[in-house]
């Protein structure tokens, strides 16, 4: 007897290597695993022997991964025809992609770009690592050391990371893309408003005032600080080595043609990157996540589209663009072993609603909105052959369950961490069975620090203003009311407890697994060459941390 | 000299018989016309030689037309698997006949049901005609016998004609669609709100109020003729005959039972015609203008749809019967040679938005809006081997334009009268060339008698309040801004002018051609079975006439 245990403890230490823990989930995810577990368990064996299977059939190696990440972008705003012709665009490219995989039509996002990212890259919500606040200028923060990355987890699974593009998860040293896991990257400090929106151009296009100080006049100003000037722009780096400005010469004026250049150039090193990383003798994963078609100016080249505003122009660019990287991609002949995830992050920059070309479409509100038009967006999935084609499914799926989902296909799961909370659900069931098969029927929906909204099924409660009982809070039936308009208080009062039971068991596990603090450190730090101005605007930085 | 002159009249009276004056088209056509004239000719010259192939390639036939119209649906609601995934529906049916098809993307009609349907029969806006009020009760009112019908039109010209379902053309003899035209009509008197709303069961469900009298205390009722009772239902007759109601007993009380039983009849006879049609020795014109999905009861079934709301559940049977519909058209063998058009005849009826399943979508607004909302729907129309497969086109078209594009179609267009404003336009280049293909540009948007708005190209004027300077009129852009949420006064300030002018050339030509009278009679009249209840009912509002 006592062999034949031993016996056994050897074959499912053979079974389960390494890391047989299981990953740290919600709550609310575990009422459902303990529901389904059974199902869940025979379904996973499966597709482990198909994804086993798949990698027979592609020279026993994991496929690569290729995310693609637009920046705010409502719901139907790219990858549909019929919503194309209500807008006035054509995102031709981006709507043949859709056909080829898997429309998943309830995504679920953060809603602004930092959060969303940071769900991503850590696979938890943001808030649990300090990152659920938008940056706008220097800040001395970013994404913690301490977080696991996708990029990480990946890494340390033996493939190669490359990042190119918006980043936007702080301007300190460990926060920067190389840092957390890539072997390459190329991003910006920052983000669009600086680039597009803090720029002379915007000023005189009348959609930026008063922080140009050449443009009006300053009679009555007498801090300089106010209006940060000489912020870090362009950065490129190798995992391991110091970030360099590139592109910026000292005393450069940044303007629009500059931000234009850099969009090309990401453009660029995207296709650059697919290029080289197709050549090495490993699987890649690459994020490519495009500064346009947030745009706040016009270029004065024609317009193209029946829109014609200066935002609509931009995302008609960039579905060339796309075009041009997937057929590189086919070019390459590595099309078929290659996941690649389109989706948008966080509904539109509705601010500039009517001359962007960008309004509202279906869902009400934008970015930064608790509402479904900030945290819904088009998200759309290939896989030749894996995937179906032209399917669709209405399951719930939340950014960050791209995490655990990549790890799966990577065979990266033991690389997750097991000591903190993972917001991120395995979806590879979804993907790989289709509709009905997603294991997540709930969000909770943050608005910074803040819980705004709890989805479970269709049904959604905006959480209630302190005061007023839940049993009143506000319920919303997504589907009867899209736009979030008509709240049945009383026909939902049935769900006012199971609400409060969700919120308390997201809240007691809270309480067990502290958020992480933010990365904090001097603005810019592990950049080897700041420009004077740059140089003095840390030390207005400085001197008051 | 004279006898060649005279050959010349001979020749040219053999190249355009009868008919050759032209058709009467409002001012901002001719505006159009007289840019294009030259191309349009040559094109449409095109036109006449391919139709004559089609007619050829089909045993010297015309096609059969099919006119399939959807009460009450926004632009969205249906054919569109994307948007079916927002609201929680599938009309699958309904997308793949799209799919096969040209998706008319920028369809108006006129904000309701009543003057969408004029609209069509007549080719002309129903202000001309008198027809641009909804009738919901008795009103001794209809669609003048002065008028033109489609169907009188096709008649003539050697089609079989008939109409199933919705008809709300109006309650006296004339205004019948057997005595407009129809060959065959079954139709209800009036409409839904008498049908599905008016109803003991509606007050329970707690969607009326105050008109069932057993519901509620009466003790303040002094006139009992407030509430009308007795009203009649389904009728049916054959051109020539008088109607007969169907299916009433007398003292019967009409409930929801009753209005399901008489869409599952209408859905019925709508094949029956199709089978009946398909074996005449002529081509055919039907039109089936069902009753759901307008509805206002639940019918205590288990609910389908992920939505579940009682106008949804009935879209989602309505799609099953358009799809059996479409089906048994292949099983006849005749779906290559038929014309399918299919689309809704405004927007949703949003005053049940919530628990009815359907609300605001993409536009803002509804049925008796001037809002996109209110006048913007799906729209697809097939043609196998004829219209391109699977195409789009956001060219405007007014649902008037199918009088005459279904004329010319039918070889017909001599028959549509010459002595008054068709408002219909010639849109067969855009059907069989394709989008960019459309010959309008604008939309004169009236509510009821009021000019509400005005469309031109992406542009679109609110129609300022008296008192207002034209100028200042907010104009918006329907791309930039779907949802007519940001007038751009300013940047619209150029042009106030060209508005002007529009509303100008309409007037001109409506003082050119005055508007017609509607019909006026007794209610009811031509009826042969009216029930004792029918009898008094009518009396009580002779007695006021």
């Amino acid at each position: 007897m006592k062999e034949l245990s031993f016996l056994t403890i050897l074959a499912c230490a053979f079974v389960l290597p390494a890391q047989a823990e299981d990953i740290v989930h919600d709550a609310e995810y575990k009422i459902l695993e303990r529901q389904h577990s059974q199902k869940w368990q025979e379904q996973d064996k499966a597709i482990d022997k198909k994804l086993a299977d798949i990698r027979m059939n592609n020279g026993d190696e994991r496929p690569n991964i290729i995310y693609l990440l637009v920046d705010d972008l409502s719901y139907g705003q790219m990858g549909n025809r019929k919503m194309n012709h209500v807008m006035g665009v054509n995102t031709k490219n981006i709507n043949d992609f859709a056909n080829e995989g898997l429309s998943l039509e309830r995504m679920y996002t953060e809603p602004s770009c930092t959060p969303t990212r940071a769900a991503m890259m850590t696979g938890r919500h943001p808030i649990r690592s300090g990152s659920s606040e938008v940056k706008v200028t220097l800040v001395g923060e970013g994404l913690s050391k301490d977080e696991v990355t996708i990029a990480e987890v990946l890494s340390e699974a033996g493939y190669s990371t490359s990042h190119v593009g918006k980043w936007h998860q702080g301007d300190i040293e460990e926060s920067y893309p190389h840092n957390q896991g890539f072997d390459y990257a190329a991003f910006p400090a920052h983000q669009q408003v600086q680039l597009s929106l803090m720029t002379k151009e915007a000023a005189l296009a009348n959609n930026l005032f008063g922080w140009n100080d050449t443009m009006q006049n300053n009679d009555f100003v007498i801090d300089k600080t106010f209006r940060p000037n000489g912020m870090v722009t362009g950065l490129e780096a190798r995992k391991g080595e110091m970030a360099k400005e590139v592109h910026m010469p000292a005393g450069h004026e940044w303007s629009q043609a500059d931000y234009h250049e850099m969009n090309v150039r990401y453009q660029r090193q995207a296709i650059d990157q697919l290029q080289q990383l197709s050549k090495l003798n490993k699987p890649f994963y690459l994020q490519y996540w495009p500064l346009y078609p947030l745009n706040f100016v016009h270029d004065q080249t024609p317009n193209v589209t029946r829109n014609g505003g200066f935002m609509a122009e931009k995302l008609q660019l960039l579905d060339t663009w796309f075009g041009e990287f997937l057929n590189e991609l086919d070019n390459l002949g590595i099309a078929d072993n290659t996941v690649v995830i389109l989706m948008a992050d966080n509904g539109l920059m509705y601010h500039y609603g009517g001359p962007s070309g960008l309004s509202e479409l279906i869902y009400r509100g934008g970015k930064t909105d608790f509402l479904e038009g900030g945290i819904r967006t088009d998200a759309y999935v290939r896989w030749p052959g894996v995937i179906e084609a032209n399917s669709a499914a209405s399951d719930i799926i939340h950014v960050s369950d791209l995490y655990t989902t990549i790890a799966r296909i990577a065979q990266a799961t033991d690389q997750i961490p097991r000591d903190r909370i993972i917001d991120g659900i395995d979806q590879t069931a979804l993907l790989l069975e289709g509709e009905t098969n997603g294991r997540r029927d709930y969000v909770y929906v943050y608005q910074n620090e803040t819980l705004a909204a709890v989805v479970k099924n269709e049904f959604k409660m905006h959480v209630p203003t302190p005061g007023m009982p839940g049993a009143a809070a506000p319920v919303f039936n997504v589907y009867r009311d899209p736009r979030e308009e008509n709240p049945h208080i009383g026909m939902a009062l049935w769900s006012g407890a199971s609400f409060q039971d969700m919120m308390k068991r997201h809240m007691m596990m809270i309480q067990k697994y502290p958020h992480l603090p933010l990365g904090k450190g001097v603005p810019y730090s592990g950049i080897e060459n700041l420009r004077p101005e740059t140089v003095k605007l840390v030390d207005d930085f400085k001197s008051w941390h």
